[in-house]
């Protein structure tokens, strides 16, 4: 069984950051490959009715904190953005941009790329300049990127991936569908792993 | 260091029984012994602004797939209650009561076999009648279980184990503080392991 699993993700999220450092390596252990959604947590609480987590009385300094020590547990670099959680829109659109004109192998090395430098360098790509910036790095030619990202058909794809996101019962990130089978947060790699290793077994 | 540990949980939920199935042996593979505290949710949600997650759409379908498959994989015996989410408050001040007469050995025996039954046997502790039976089989008499658990000491002795919970940052269950570090989840217990060994070795 080899189909590719699907990894969604926000990219102001730092529990999504750390399963991007993840997500490649864990399904290459078991034979597959990954697609990479970006989506908008937004989008999804229009329709949980939830809320940005640090936003939370109680949970948000709580989640600073677990955020801080499942990095360190983990060993991933992780420096908390100085800003609040926003609504990043350069990054997941030039990343749709980016697949659509060079493939996914760019738009994914674009992604991790983004998230590491929000969630571990203090590089706030929020800013458009700085998601140009890692576009240029990747490789795209940044006027086009720039002209891409704002045109309408990759805003309607953006709105296509969440909606399609939700069709599927994704409503928070990380979130990642193998086979169908939904695991939602970085704490369910280890079942995810599981799912990964008796499937194959099963093959 | 030998302090032990707070276990925060409320009987309505499916992860603090995964957890009660658990605390115990956890800790005293490190030395500690657990105090256990009854809180309720309902009274957390009125700080957070949270909703019961069953409810939500779209989480609440991957709540109840989550809760079979979490069980499964931990071996622990469940079954989903069949009455949706409910306001617990007869186990909770049975509990207090039984603690206040009887110590906290029957206290405990008390909740660990009332969180069975709700939520591995089909028995609805939301009827008095089925909390008062599993009081009388840990020992109480139930006349004055009855009485007691309906006086206004224990009522006031519910939300005062609430309101202590906020005011240390407990916001959901299962909730566990170790040496004033906290843990939320049954999906931190390894981190808690990790916490409780470590401080272990540095004692």
């Amino acid at each position: 069984m080899n189909a590719p699993i699907d990894f969604y993700f926000d990219f102001a999220s730092p529990y999504a950051y750390f399963a991007s450092t993840r997500i490649d390596a864990l399904a290459a252990r078991h034979g597959r490959t990954v697609r990479w959604h970006p989506v908008l947590l937004a989008v999804f609480f229009k329709v949980t009715g939830g809320r940005p987590g640090p936003t939370v009385p109680l949970l948000g300094p709580y989640m600073v904190h677990d955020m801080a020590r499942t990095a360190r547990l983990h060993g991933i670099p992780f420096r908390m953005p100085e800003l609040p959680p926003q609504l990043l829109l350069a990054a997941p659109r030039a990343m749709l941009w980016l697949r659509r004109e060079h493939g996914e192998p760019m738009a994914v090395a674009f992604a991790r790329r983004c998230l590491a430098a929000h969630h571990s360098e203090a590089i706030d790509i929020g800013k458009e300049e700085a998601v140009l910036r890692i576009g240029a790095e990747v490789g795209a030619d940044p006027d086009a990127l720039v002209q891409g990202m704002h045109g309408e058909a990759i805003k309607e794809a953006l709105k296509g991936e969440c909606d399609a996101a939700l069709a599927k019962g994704v409503f928070g990130v990380p979130f990642v569908l193998a086979d169908g089978e939904p695991f939602w947060g970085f704490d369910r790699f280890d079942q995810l792993e599981g799912w990964l290793r008796a499937s194959r077994t099963a093959a």
